[in-house]
């Protein structure tokens, strides 16, 4: 069987493809282990070096044939994760709305044309999540997005489920904590600094924080997603049962304890590299994001999170070779 | 300012716009009240005769031109109602996902290109609620559908609130009860039957009941509907706050509590014309519609319910000029 994942150049999508092609199997349809005999990305870019294992597609997920080129008759696992980010889709209402929502609708009726219905695990966010919210969020909690991302996740949630009731895919989502630490560049997310706080620093850069150190973010790290990706796929469709959307585990850090931790690692030298400048358009929308949940229904299934951030940030300087 | 109302030649719809062209005045943009100059109701079809006050426009909301036609750039309220209802989107997929998800977002669109954001109050359902559910629903229920349409009617529930929050539009969402007793003929909404056990026996028919007696119906008279309506658009927007959409309030009424009434008030050889018929692919869909409600916030708003099952049947008998 063969495997997409749109947004395959990215950083998420590409360590996603790395970790099922290194599986080689994955249990899907009928609960059965399947070997992998293809993994196609799909993104508009990708790293400069990419494995030979994979199959790349570069490309709007909306141009006219591209869809089919990425979508084999034996394909029977879909990752999609392709998205513009949450401060690109608030500066550019018209490309969220047609990447986040139009791509995943598009994405969705491509698979329904295929022989079998294929698993499909949908990258939502906890930028559902939005208003007038309770200090702990649990699965009872309504998303009520603030961001047009959000919205566009919550769109894309609903229509996964709908899918899959109606036996056009097996769909499952996600609502992914913020990714923390990503490695390269910042990027258009309003949660980018989340990362940057920790990676610049480390690398030798300034980094400037936009938000106060009190800010708090729900937090899940590259390697722990990956595994959700994985084990979101493999889990029984009645394991799911008539909920098609799960939010992740994970730990709520302030920026004051990331700052710390990252002093405690690496010295006052690296951590005084951080330096906060208020900025008010990320500010607006890191706000409405919520910072505590209990996950019961995850823990449940078996997702898990990370057991700490210090963990996360050893994690991230053994991944990326860096000396502290 | 001139008023919009898509499905204006429906029942609910064309009623509306009744109400609106007797009481003369809409309040809205800024809290004042605004003489309404002009009703155009857009729908592809229209009673035999209609009112000389409104301007019909007959069409498929999204066949080129036909919004551009319906909103005139002096338009300051849009009542958007027009939908495939649920047996008709759970029948055909495409033509639901066409009408009432592309629909809704076309009028958004063409919305946002007025010169001012109108007041936009869109026609949601209980059909939003389903898979497990308590036995009371209440205002932090998570909506989860279980058909195409309540999936359908969630996504324009998002759409309006984020058009909403992007000041594209003032949107206000309704989450409708099933409304009985309405007029005319059974349509394909699986709650026709609702209607149809009332109406048909009085107007001399057999109606063939397709659910069980102890089937609850979560409901609310057209009267009460179309003051809802109403009063969505001229509510302050601060007191929707971030959340903009509510569970209108109804009453939980079983079909046995609903014969028997209509038998007390037209007497047993009526009752008698009510005959069970299972069918399961209606049962299927109404199983997964919620019976009981609180609904604290509507009612905080200022939103009523009927008193009871008795006055929605006298009212029916009233409106229709029905001897009993």
């Amino acid at each position: 069987m063969k495997v997409l994942i749109t947004g395959g150049g990215g950083f998420l999508g590409y360590r996603l493809a790395q970790a099922i092609a290194t599986r080689g199997h994955l249990i899907g349809h009928a609960g059965v282990e399947h070997a992998v005999t293809g993994i196609t990305l799909l993104d508009t870019t990708f790293p400069p070096e990419v494995d030979a294992r994979f199959t790349c597609i570069t490309g709007d997920l909306l141009a006219p044939g591209t869809l089919e080129r990425a979508l084999g008759g034996d394909t029977a696992s879909v990752f999609h994760l392709a998205a513009v980010v949450s401060g690109g889709a608030e500066a550019d209402f018209d490309l969220g709305m047609r990447v986040n929502l139009d791509g995943t609708r598009a994405l969705l009726e491509a698979c329904r044309r295929l022989a079998r219905p294929p698993r499909f695990v949908f990258a939502s966010s906890v930028a559902a999540f939005g208003g007038a919210l309770p200090a702990v969020l649990d699965d009872s909690t309504t998303p009520n997005p603030q961001t047009s991302y959000g919205m566009q996740k919550v769109v894309g949630e609903y229509l996964t489920a709908e899918y899959g009731r109606r036996g056009f895919v097996d769909g499952r989502g996600l609502r992914l904590p913020t990714i923390v630490v990503r490695p390269g560049k910042p990027n258009l997310a309003a949660s980018s600094f989340a990362s940057g706080i920790i990676r610049e620093p480390l690398n030798g850069e300034r980094s400037l924080c936009p938000v106060p150190d009190s800010t708090g973010v729900w937090m899940l790290s590259p390697r722990k997603v990956v595994e959700a990706f994985v084990h979101a796929h493999e889990l029984d469709s009645q394991a799911w049962g008539v909920n098609r959307v799960v939010n992740l585990p994970g730990i709520g850090v302030t920026v004051r304890e990331m700052v710390d931790t990252l002093g405690r690692i690496a010295g006052k030298s690296v951590v005084d590299r951080v330096e906060f400048v208020a900025d008010e358009r990320i500010q607006r929308i890191v706000r409405t994001w919520p910072v505590n949940f209990r996950t019961d229904r995850a823990l449940r299934l078996g997702f898990q999170a990370d057991a700490g951030f210090e963990g996360i940030v050893r994690d991230f300087i053994d991944d990326q070779g860096i000396k502290v």
